[in-house]
């Protein structure tokens, strides 16, 4: 699996990805899975990718030979981040119909997302999900995070502690922590973590990380996470069983 | 979807769910999932039920039909845990041969799953998970608490808490919150939270909870956790961006 976060708030975009790919349980491989495509000055464009590597890969060829042949409809002509979802989700698309009988003979699904982050001149900044069927959704001011792959383990400090108004500082720690959390929990998601802050109307990328497993921060931050919960959990009241008990009368019936 | 969770430490067990149910989004409702089948002073047998309602409550009578009938295998008369978890799974099977044709026609999976957590006089307290198709895993020291349905919201909490060692009052908080946290990122998964306690070598459930949304004691647990999550976040220490940054070349090429 993969996981993959994005983040837009009032003052920019946070877009973080782990590394690991996995075909089954015995080929686990590192991959990149973030990708930028900005132009100095023009445009910031941040792709990260989740699902079939093979289908992620042959989208990103695709885009990529239309850069390199100066194709007339490519990511640096498009003049917005929704034309450059759907011209994205087009390649999706194609690739869709050029190998979809031949997986579904073996039985496989046609499965693979992106997150599109950025800003091209005289735009505002927006934050894309890009599906495998090539339809997209924008992240949005109410929830402004947007996450493709095995996403649920990192989503509870995302809805405890991100908000629109979230400072970009802020909003990088949070990323870490819940692709942190995650890999704790499904070995399919695993470091390095590579991580992107722009800031808005800046037109390039403020600061590119990659951390390893062993990275220092990261080591320091889990440790400080695990330390914090623990101390939380420890404050937590304890139950007050006598106010909530139900004496069970005949406890054989099966229903309590 | 559902959220059920068993624990199983060196005093005791754990067990507790939450009660929304739901066939797709426009039709959500509220049933039991926890139910208890103890005979006091002889045998502890409770059970929590995840996966299609009408295959679980299918499961469920049969399971009554055999205490009522007083048939000569059934949960009163099995002589440890792991007979029953193979007795249930033989019901699920039951149920499957007889349903299954009928619902493959509709392409509805097959899926209920169950936890059975209890004691049985002269045995040690055990913990299983009763699968789709009959087969079951029994929890251990190493990873001492088993989960069905909507389980990844709710296991990063459990991953930096839980111990064997773990006593059950802090086993129950932390039930708590880790089925609170689900319900806060996943609407399938809602209240009321019912929870069962019960001390090794009794042969009876010490505590029976029965929580509400608005219960009190789980509104100030809510509350306290999201502080406290708060302020360790806001003790996090920044990036140091300086030392890990990688300023990208010419970030056209699509890689960094």
């Amino acid at each position: 699996m993969t996981y993959c976060l994005g983040i837009i708030t009032d003052t920019g975009l946070i877009m973080a990805v782990d590394s690991r790919t996995n075909a089954g349980v015995d080929y686990v491989s590192t991959h990149q899975k973030l990708f930028n495509f900005s132009r100095l000055g023009d445009r910031v464009i941040v792709l990260c990718t989740a699902g079939n590597l093979s289908m992620t890969q042959a989208v990103l060829n695709l885009l990529h030979r239309d850069i390199d042949t100066q194709a007339e409809v490519n990511l640096h002509t498009l003049d917005s981040l929704y034309e450059i979802a759907r011209y994205i989700g087009g390649k999706v698309r194609q690739i869709r119909e050029q190998d979809r009988q031949w997986l579904e003979k073996d039985r496989i699904d046609f499965q693979c997302s992106f997150l599109l982050g950025g800003q091209i001149q005289g735009k505002a900044p927006g934050l894309f999900l890009i599906y495998s069927q090539g339809n997209c959704i924008q992240a949005s001011k109410d929830t402004p995070f947007l996450q493709i792959g095995e996403a649920k383990y990192g989503k509870p400090i995302l809805d405890r502690i991100l908000s629109f108004e979230t400072t970009l500082e802020a909003a990088a720690k949070c990323a870490l922590l819940s692709i942190d959390s995650t890999m704790k929990s499904n070995i399919s998601v695993g470091p390095p973590i590579n991580l992107v802050m722009y800031e808005k109307d800046s037109f390039k990328i403020r600061y590119e990380l990659r951390l390893e497993l062993e990275a220092p921060y990261l080591s320091q931050m889990r440790r400080l996470w695990e330390v914090s919960l623990n101390e939380a959990f420890n404050r937590m009241p304890d139950v007050d069983w006598d106010q909530y008990l139900e004496v069970p009368n005949s406890p054989t019936r099966g229903e309590i």
